[in-house]
């Protein structure tokens, strides 16, 4: 029988999980739940109710997981307690400072409950956090290097779309290629923030609005922009819409350790066409697990360290071992 | 309490265990064992005995885990069931037709024991295995494609030193670069095995040696090289202990999956200064995980696939949620 999964926020994310649990036959979708009103929010998957969030309170809802696609700034570090209470459910906190708060506070809720509460899953924190933690138990002399995009951030593309005399905003996140080269090359070099990112701006100003001001506004924005090499490109509305529409993103988790005088460098790299579809995907493969698990009789707050590879997998133990090891 | 690891033979990967173990703070190297004389075995390890693998027998060693460095072909398959009897196991077994069958053997020896048996570690299998088990859990829609090299194949290097004339060898398999680009690009490309890889072949011969016939041979012998493009260098024995001492190793999973019309590309890469030192790490890291989970009441035959990613670290949950996540 299919799992049956729920799904909170109809929002990029909320679409990508939508669309990943259509691809997993061992899922079904049940319900997408909003706090919007319902009428007004159109879904892709053929029969499958659009429900007020009010719908999931007391529990009442037949759901294996509860994917949680909120943010993280506001809504996950109040609905993800709030549902573990009541379900098992997953979420994408990438707040990385708030992480033990967020753990503390989930894992209260789903003890309490019997549920599982898996926190901060997706590609960064998420499969990335894996690759970290894999290289640093086989290797622990070494370090480990991050590097993301080519790639939309959404959170730079607001804080540009902010600005006075903005009407929209694209930002990437670019890599420096030498930095990435060195750092495969094994040589561990100490890379400050403007050494290891670039960050192209393309942005579409209001009518008379002064450029000059807005590219300086940008490329000193403090933490967003002031610690990297910013350029700023003004282009029209139909440009941004034809050229800039997707949400393509990735990078690379380069770790290089040494074993004596040898040296090891272990890359983990992706290359998405879409951001929000990929983690999506990751999420429902999470789904997966939580539902399993909590079969099984775990409970309690969860992160993709605590969840062995199999349980992702909707094949057996026969067949993985058979085809995949 | 450092976890009390033994070593059962002490060949290349033997060496890679013991290194690793050292760097490894919360790991102790109780013994290696040797089906050879005691007396002949040099180890690196100061203070460390050197025993002969009788005192294995009946479980009266004081190991958490011992460590099974033997060959898949013929010691494997009667080592790990034997000592999982006795100890908790992990082993490299690689031979991937067998398996299923050796799973079964060690699953049964294990659980009848009460230890865990880690059948299959290291980097493929291992590592790699992981890897593609992952990209295709979230990805349903894809395929994985697992590229080797450039590194020494001491198993191709064996085979050409059983030729008659040849007193040395050392081949490398290389990954043909067309391909593993066009892999990346996420075409999803059919490719042939003489399409993937090639063959490199630096063969010292005995004096008055068929130079003509040894190449021949190597280049048509059946599943080491007919199927590939091979080139045969001849060397001297100096060239070749100056040139091609060591065993450096590595490669690529790429897993090229879409979500619709959106692509993915995962890749897992590996570049590796020491095969057995890396192999040797992995196989340490696991020993943690075993000698934890068997504390937890686990035991039977297990893989990679089964152990959470957090087992492998010395560190704490609320560490790895801090520092990795």
């Amino acid at each position: 029988m299919a799992m049956k999964i729920g799904i909170l926020g109809y929002g990029n994310l909320g679409r990508g999980v939508e669309k990943a649990v259509a691809a997993n036959s061992d899922q079904e979708l049940v319900a997408v739940y909003t706090r919007r009103d319902p009428a007004g929010v159109q879904i892709k998957t053929p029969g499958v109710k659009v429900l007020s969030a009010d719908a999931l309170e007391g529990g009442k809802e037949d759901l294996d997981v509860l994917i949680l696609c909120g943010g993280s700034a506001t809504d996950l570090p109040e609905m993800t307690p709030k549902y573990a209470a009541l379900y098992n459910v997953v979420d994408s906190f990438d707040t990385h400072a708030r992480i033990p708060e967020h753990f503390a506070a989930v894992d209260a809720a789903a003890k309490k409950s019997g549920h599982i509460g898996l926190i901060s899953c997706g590609w960064d924190p998420g499969m990335f956090s894996v690759n970290r933690l894999y290289a640093a138990s086989i290797l622990p002399e070494g370090e480990a290097y991050t590097f993301w995009g080519r790639g939309v951030s959404q959170g730079h593309s607001d804080a540009i779309r902010r600005i006075e005399g903005v009407q929209d905003a694209r930002q990437y996140t670019v890599p420096v290629p030498e930095a990435l080269e060195r750092v495969r090359s094994g040589e561990r070099p100490e890379l400050t923030t403007r050494e290891k990112h670039t960050r192209e701006c393309y942005v579409v100003a209001k009518e008379g609005a002064d450029l000059k001001k807005i590219e300086e506004e940008i490329k000193t924005m403090p933490n967003y922009f002031a610690d990297y090499d910013t350029t700023v490109t003004f282009i029209t509305q139909e440009e941004l819409d034809r050229d800039h529409k997707g949400l393509p993103h990735g990078g690379s988790v380069i770790y290089t350790g040494s074993t004596g005088e040898n040296r090891h460098v272990v890359e983990y790299r992706l290359t998405l066409d879409s951001n929000p579809e990929f983690t999506g995907s990751v999420l429902a493969a999470a789904a997966r697990a939580v539902s399993r698990l909590n079969k099984e009789g775990v409970n309690g707050a969860k992160t993709m360290f605590d969840i062995a590879p199999a349980y992702l997998s909707p094949m057996s133990g026969e067949e993985i071992r058979a085809h995949m090891l």
